[in-house]
């Protein structure tokens, strides 16, 4: 079942498109998403050919599964006609993928490809917001009656539907187009063809709504085990359904915004190897620049106990040790409770419960990091590793304090600051861990300074 | 639809389990799901009695949907005979994750309840790797022989294959078993009943190998937009079936594993409300010592500096900015990197591409940065908002170079850990962003120091 792409690729930029759908194992059909991946990474002119050359309806097939941009490049490089006839045959979903990337001019001109029926289903959907699954549903659904036998649905859905995922599950809507169940297509099959279909109605219908967000979607598959949903209106009419091949895109794409917001910066909207270049430094840059101008603060807390540093430079040495301290307590904080709120595990509601915990959390870790700090000390003191001055034990004593202190505070920013973003109606994410990081340097060199003041007054400063 | 839960749990924790089934709209069923969501954050012993209280069906179709731990609570307190009777009925991708999560005498004693055929079955698959798809699959799949007309197929599936999500594709094999391809029961009531059924075969079948790993099993599903996919041994016998349902959760599961990674600490193996306080220790204290330990090189590292710092103060003023603008930098492109390889749009050949890229943009973030940070001590100069001494403009000028020299070293570090992590065969999430800041951290103070002193030899320093 291993394909050459290696040899398929030298091939196609030769220019030989001749057995394009030859490859592969002799004993099994090539399948159109893996001629959609022989075209990844090929110049588009090439893929541009290579696609022309197949047959009417594998390009309808492989269409779907070509990345956006090339998508685009055929749209736009194809003769009109052979272009508008790829729009018009694929399923309702594929076709709203490729027009919600579009806008303004290309947009306008796309969609005069469509026929009627099609350009008035995708003006429609694009009204609604881009967060909800409205853009991803797939109209193309079979319906039946409930007064129908099964013998009668049958006939009526091989006259009426084409052999297409969509068929998977029949819906079942009353004279006036509500939904009233869904029926898995197996049920045909097992059962007596002269029973009525409102005698294997199980009662179960679970449906999304047109508004739903991606994440409700997400969460609603996951909880009732189902490939596909039936999306309706606020009336119960059912206008749609979601399938679960595109919950599982919708879930890698959340996980990845997810990942790179916590990686402090913007999520990318393209795979990182097709972010241009000035794409991805706009992506890094904005969010570097507001931690580096927040993290100016610390030369400035800094600079308040500049006295205290000359007095004791030793005191300076320690601060990468404690931030660092502060600020990894604090991401590990922030990444459990950002994600216990994604997965709906956590919410606001809960914050006393976090609170208490994360404290006693940050204070068990702060007094394990504490003692290490303290035997660091007073090992290198003895063997002579480094001279700390005559009153080490005191200077020890402060690192023990301090990092108990920066990282209880740590350990508490990091938990607290998602659920107070989250609670203003914010993204938790866009809290990422460097953000509280940063939170966290500045507030934990007024911490370490001022427990040092307290404890070395009178010795070292 | 909505429940009312708060009412429901009120009822169940008053010893009221009368009416847990009529719950919820009228016009619809209650389901299995749904009736596990009330157990959610109940006591076990409430749980137990409310779960006995159901009729025998209903217990069947609701444990699997329950919490491991309950369940495991469950099959230890029910009567054996009860207990026996739903391990038994279970469907096998359910009864496995039940035992996959059991160990020592418990998984003797919950295996002694099983029948002879379900005990081999979990004993046979329990030898696979934890990290294969073995343990998931559903050994109760729907098998037809190519011969057959549609007809008979499905005489013959009514006869043998009870109504469950394992009959909505159908498995065609040859009289060893092998397997010659799959068909959506969709295909047998949109064809002529007539009709062979190699006539209605598309010659696409793709399948999974038993030793898979779930990375690649989640790959599979996205890459051919599949519900469920066969699973076979290396001789093509058909041995079972991967559900999308499990699918998912591995996807959401393994986003969490790499996000808690990321945020530096061991991924947790239950959801943090359910991870108990020293659980929750164990987790974080451990890579917190690490991170800990490499981090007192930054005071060892400073500490070979310190004359330089008694010298000029000022530059300690800084410390905290430039380690962390470095750490910063590094964990954005840890960050990038690390996800564009778990999905597979990069792999460490690319590794060259990746280097000049991440070079370049570190040179740029760097220079943007380290401008700010020039402007930044102008501006207090100026304003007199902080005397920096005669000298503060070279001070500027070795901010403004160690920022570019830190940046392009946390960029080029952070995007190069994983690769090379990846090629000695170790997860790259574990070079997580937090580790990839410690490492900037020292050798970023040994940059700063050293472009501090060719600069201000002679002035400062």
């Amino acid at each position: 079942m291993q394909i050459n792409f290696k040899e398929i690729r030298k091939k196609l930029l030769s220019g030989d498109f001749s057995n394009l759908l030859s490859f592969g194992e002799n004993k099994r059909n090539i399948h159109p998403t893996e001629v959609a991946n022989m075209f990844v990474s090929l110049p588009f002119e090439v893929a541009l050919n290579a696609f022309a050359s197949l047959p009417e309806r594998k390009q309808i097939n492989v269409f779907p599964y070509l990345e956006i941009p090339l998508q685009h490049y055929l749209a736009k490089k194809l003769p009109k006609e052979s272009a508008s006839h790829i729009l018009n045959e694929l399923t309702s979903d594929d076709r709203m993928l490729f027009f919600s990337a579009l806008k303004g001019v290309a947009l306008a001109t796309y969609t005069d490809f469509l026929n009627k029926e099609n350009k008035a289903a995708v003006h429609s959907l694009l009204g609604y917001p881009d967060k909800s699954i409205a853009r991803l549903i797939n109209t193309d659904f079979a319906t039946i009656e409930p007064g129908q036998t099964i013998a009668e649905a049958i006939v009526h859905l091989r006259n009426n539907h084409k052999d297409s995922e969509a068929a998977n599950v029949i819906y079942v809507v009353d004279k006036n187009g509500k939904l009233v169940d869904d029926i898995p297509v197996r049920r045909f099959v097992l059962n007596d063809p002269a029973k009525k279909i409102e005698e294997i109605l199980d009662g179960m219908c679970v449906n999304l709504k047109m508004t739903d967000s991606k994440e409700d979607a997400v969460a609603k598959f996951k909880e009732y085990d189902r490939v596909v949903l039936p999306v309706t209106n606020a009336e119960h009419l059912l206008l749609g359904v979601l399938t679960v091949d595109d919950v599982l895109d919708m879930e890698e794409q959340r996980a990845t915004k997810d990942i790179q917001q916590f990686g402090g910066l913007e999520s990318l909207d393209y795979p990182y190897v097709n972010t241009s270049f000035f794409g991805l430094i706009k992506k890094r840059a904005g969010w570097l620049i507001i931690l580096f101008l927040s993290e100016m603060l610390t030369a400035t807390a800094m600079g308040y106990f500049d006295a205290e540093i000359s007095k004791a430079v030793v005191l300076a040495l320690f601060v990468p040790l404690i931030i660092s301290s502060g600020g990894n307590s604090g991401s590990q904080a922030a990444t459990l409770i950002i994600r216990a709120m994604a997965l709906k595990e956590l919410t606001i509601k809960d914050w006393w419960f976090v609170m208490r915990r994360e404290v006693l959390s940050g204070l068990t870790l702060g007094i394990i990091l504490g003692s290490i700090g303290f035997v660091r000390i007073v090992v290198w003191e003895e063997l002579h590793w480094y001279e700390y001055g005559e009153h080490w034990l005191l200077l020890a004593t402060t690192i023990f304090f301090s990092l108990i202190g920066i990282i209880t505070w740590g350990t508490l920013s990091g938990s607290m600051v998602p659920m107070v973003l989250k609670s203003c109606k914010l993204d938790p994410a866009t809290s990422s861990a460097p953000f509280v990081a940063t939170l966290v340097d500045v507030t934990g060199l007024i911490i370490y300074f001022t427990i040092a003041a307290s404890i070395l007054k009178g010795t070292l400063l």
